[in-house]
């Protein structure tokens, strides 16, 4: 016996409100996104969840319209005592909306323990290297995660309680083209994934693990979200608006600084930019040129208190000043311009 | 009998901590928002509360300092039974640091009734009237007010929470050159004033509406902040840092904005932003553009959905599409470019 009832085959069988939302999705990232997906392999990374549930469900209606192939990827965490339930779950689903899946398994709390990473980070390292490795391996030019409206209005209270600037304040990218990763229902509320699921009478698996108050993300989903939804019932929307506007600005500056970052001088391991490239900008600017000029030497993200103290110690021409940034980088205020880093450790 | 003990009279009769506190916010007034007060008379909003209580000792340190003379006005809200003590308060407070204090009583609840305003505007509204009459009397270059960090934090909230967007999400301004306003405390913590204000054992009133769960920033003070500081120890600093940027990315957007605000036609009523201007500008520009335009004409603030809305139909070519904006302010794609004008109220 099947879980759950055959689900509509095409977009032509859905009620008309669920074709116009499926129709919504793809607007979204061919249109507003600008990914082309036509004649694709996509892989939609399913946790057999809610989220991923509406998307998988979503983007079989629409695969025949994109002539896209789709696929799925699962990985069991191994940290559940439901983890291999849900593994059997997401089969199911994907073998009634003809999707095929690939599983892999990992023992996350060791690779946590090994790595001296929290669980929640251990998790998102493991299933990003697997979908990474299954695309490519399937030839997908993206991976499809699940991440909708309401985490994105948390993903940016999270950012304003890190102290984030702008447009970094705006949430996570809809589209990463270095990691090949879309997130088409980033605009679209949890609520309204609910309601297309519900419609579509397809189950889908509850992960307790959202209820645990020690993660930050479901602390500020349990107790700042319905402050700010209580103060503005449209808060979802204007959330999707900060978004938008953050997309924008980001095009913006990231044109406004391309040509200075060309004449970056770079030799791999430090980078320099002139006085000639600094003092053509806007301070607003140089503080990203700087910014920009720190993530190209490696990880480790530069924060705003940083950033604001090397823009006032070259403003004020002081020669000689330096400031540290996370991931041992240094920037040293030259007679040159800004010179950018890696620290060497005393005594190594 | 006084009320208190003399205050210090100087800011070298200071302990060295609070003299460096004093010669800080001289700092943030003059060098960071480059305000002139040598010579001036600046005005000084007292409540007898707090902030502003910490704000008249401060300046009356730096008024030697700064050849400047010093005074204070006081509005009674005939709203409160202390009220009249409030006022006999700030009258001990004024004398002990030798300021004139102007003062005048206004019953707000009877011009909220009349004006059908909420009693916080209401009173916010007779605040800043009698302060620019009493400044014009005096011909005081500056109103002082006592804002601090935790109310900009508040504010950054209540904005995020309206979906404020960029750069008005940082927060309110420390100088708004237009009012005459100067807000020399906005980037200290309210923890400070209060040791400040101890430190000199000079008493202030509490304002029991602060308590008020009936007003959105009393709620946001109660129940948001303390998760953002519970979370983040360091979330005033953070809120400190975002409104700098905000402060850098306006005068950045204003700067690449002004050739075109220039060039825009307009006779007072109406104002039209001709496409060679529209389409030399990044559309994150071009939106900020409209903004200012719907600023000049009148009052109502253009909200971010709305003007998203506009640029689409613009870039989308949609001649003919109008979008309403508050203020029965209304924006027309043409032709000619977008025009902007006031709605006509039928059967008026």
């Amino acid at each position: 016996m099947p879980l759950f009832p055959d689900p509509p085959a095409t977009l032509q069988e859905l009620a008309p409100r669920w074709a116009h939302f499926c129709l919504g999705v793809q607007r979204f990232v061919e249109e507003e996104l600008g990914a082309r997906l036509r004649g694709k392999t996509l892989l939609i990374a399913f946790s057999g969840g809610l989220d991923s549930t509406a998307l998988l469900a979503c983007f079989s209606f629409l695969a025949p319209r994109l002539d896209a192939a789709l696929r799925a990827v699962h990985l069991d965490h191994g940290l559940r005592a439901a983890s291999a339930d849900d593994a059997a779950h997401c089969r199911a689903v994907c073998e009634a909306f003809g999707v095929p899946l690939h599983e892999a398994c990992e023992e996350v709390a060791a690779l946590a323990a090994r790595e001296k990473l929290g669980i929640e980070d251990a998790g998102r390292r493991a299933r990003l290297a697997l979908y990474e490795r299954v695309r490519r391996e399937t030839g997908a030019a993206f991976v499809l995660l699940g991440h909708q409206l309401d985490e994105l209005a948390e993903d940016q209270v999270m950012r304003l309680m890190r102290g984030a600037g702008w447009p970094e304040l705006g949430g996570m990218p809809a589209i990463d083209p270095e990691r090949a990763l879309l997130r088409p229902l980033l605009l679209t509320p949890k609520a309204e994934l609910r309601a297309f699921a519900q419609y579509l009478d397809v189950p889908w698996r509850e992960d307790e693990s959202n209820a645990d108050q020690a993660f930050l993300r479901n602390r500020v989903r349990a107790r700042m979200l319905p402050l700010l939804v209580e103060e503005n019932p449209s808060y979802l929307e204007a959330a999707a608006r900060l978004w938008r506007l953050a997309r924008l600005d980001q095009g913006h500056l990231a044109g406004l600084m391309a040509d200075h970052e060309a004449h970056a001088l770079s030799d791999g391991e430090s980078l320099l930019l002139s006085r000639a490239s600094l003092d053509a900008l806007h301070p607003s600017l140089r503080l990203r040129l700087c910014k920009r000029a720190l993530e190209r030497l490696g990880p480790g993200q530069a924060r705003m208190d940083n950033l604001l103290d090397l823009e006032r110690a070259y403003a004020e021409g002081r020669i000689g000043a330096a400031v540290r940034f996370p991931g041992d980088k240094e920037a040293l205020v030259t007679r040159e311009g800004i010179a950018f880093g890696r620290v060497r450790r005393e005594g190594g």
